[in-house]
């Protein structure tokens, strides 16, 4: 069982969706995938050619922490804002994967991160149509 | 002149807008206000009747502090996320104002915080108009 | 191999340390953790007395998300900060788990989140170390 | 008044010192130019020989926005990870100035960044003087 599985078993609130567990650590994959890449595209000698995916990435990581920590929140109310967290993550995710996966033959960096993307992409789908 | 105004006009990239450079000051501000007022209201007698204000405020000033850092990079493209990320935040002010507002009468903090919140959500809607 | 593992293998910068790797994974599970047990005690009944344990959550959970992006970084060269952060999360954790250990007994989460404190506690004094 | 200084006024707690509330200005203000630095390095042409600023720039935007928050908390008790916070801070603040002072006569990003990280700087060094 992960931590975050442990976390959500013992919270007050019961009944939690295996999906939104699934989706934080997608989430939290996805943002250290994102900022790791982003420091190895900084890294390589062709740094001038990857300015996009350098960004994609950086947003990216920003987005999957804070949809990260919004989908561990469970008490109170915010399914608003839950929403249109995970659609926005949802497109964060798809837009670095499509940059990434440009450079995926040339960077193995931008490959592993591009396949992050792409789980948490698709894991933002699914606690989407869980809610 | 702000240091926000400074960091744009001392930028490579030319013309950026100045509703973005508005919503990023008004991002930050509200994501400070939401820590804040979160804060706060934990300190408070009444904490238990709170604790949907302290959940929305703790979603908003992540979302916030996500909308600022992508609000303030300028290379490379990113333009989808760009705009979902401050669709999100838009829905994560209101959905927060909405909850301060009710206690704004009681709680002062709340008040103020509110505010921030209402003149943030202007802001995203504004820099959504100017895209 | 976790996504951690993959993406320093695949990174420019060669020979990265396995207790740099560790750590990063301590600090995500921590600050996950951390956030979980935040909600889960202003869920609580019993929530006033829970103050100070939501209050070193939260800034834990905070530390140990911009540890894990400080850890993730190879480029450049930023030691005196990486080392000041690392001390910085390890106070951090310990101050968190000797809260949550209290009250350890009455909730399992108070428990699941204090274990996970003492891990990256351990896993920063290990990455100092390692430095 | 700022909306910092009214959400402090504002607080159950009272008596907050002057100089948390600067350095949390302080902090907000250097954490947005950081990122704006970061991003105005990778456009420049010159971008391979600013890999350790964008690096150092990276590193303080992520632990100035964590001590803006844990600056902002005032609720429980955590006075030793907020000194070590400020003081970790305090490092990466001057890191990220000296780097940024070496290209402050080429690029005046650089510049009005490493302005603003001296006075964070001097602002995490007043804060913990008034602990």
């Amino acid at each position: 069982m992960t931590v975050i599985e442990e976390m959500r078993r013992t919270h007050p609130a019961a009944g939690t969706s295996d999906a939104l567990a699934r989706c934080i650590q997608a989430c939290l994959e996805c943002a250290q995938a994102c900022t790791a890449c982003a420091d190895a595209c900084l890294a390589e000698e062709m740094v001038a050619e990857l300015r996009t995916c350098i960004r994609r990435n950086a947003d990216c990581a920003d987005v999957c922490d804070t949809t990260a920590r919004v989908l561990t929140r469970l008490t109170g109310e915010n399914a608003a804002t839950l929403r249109a967290v995970l659609e926005a993550c949802r497109v964060a995710c798809a837009q670095c994967a499509e940059e990434c996966e440009q450079h995926a033959d040339m960077h193995e960096h931008c490959r592993v991160c591009a396949e992050a993307c792409r789980r948490c992409e698709q894991a933002c789908a699914e606690a989407l149509a869980a809610l």
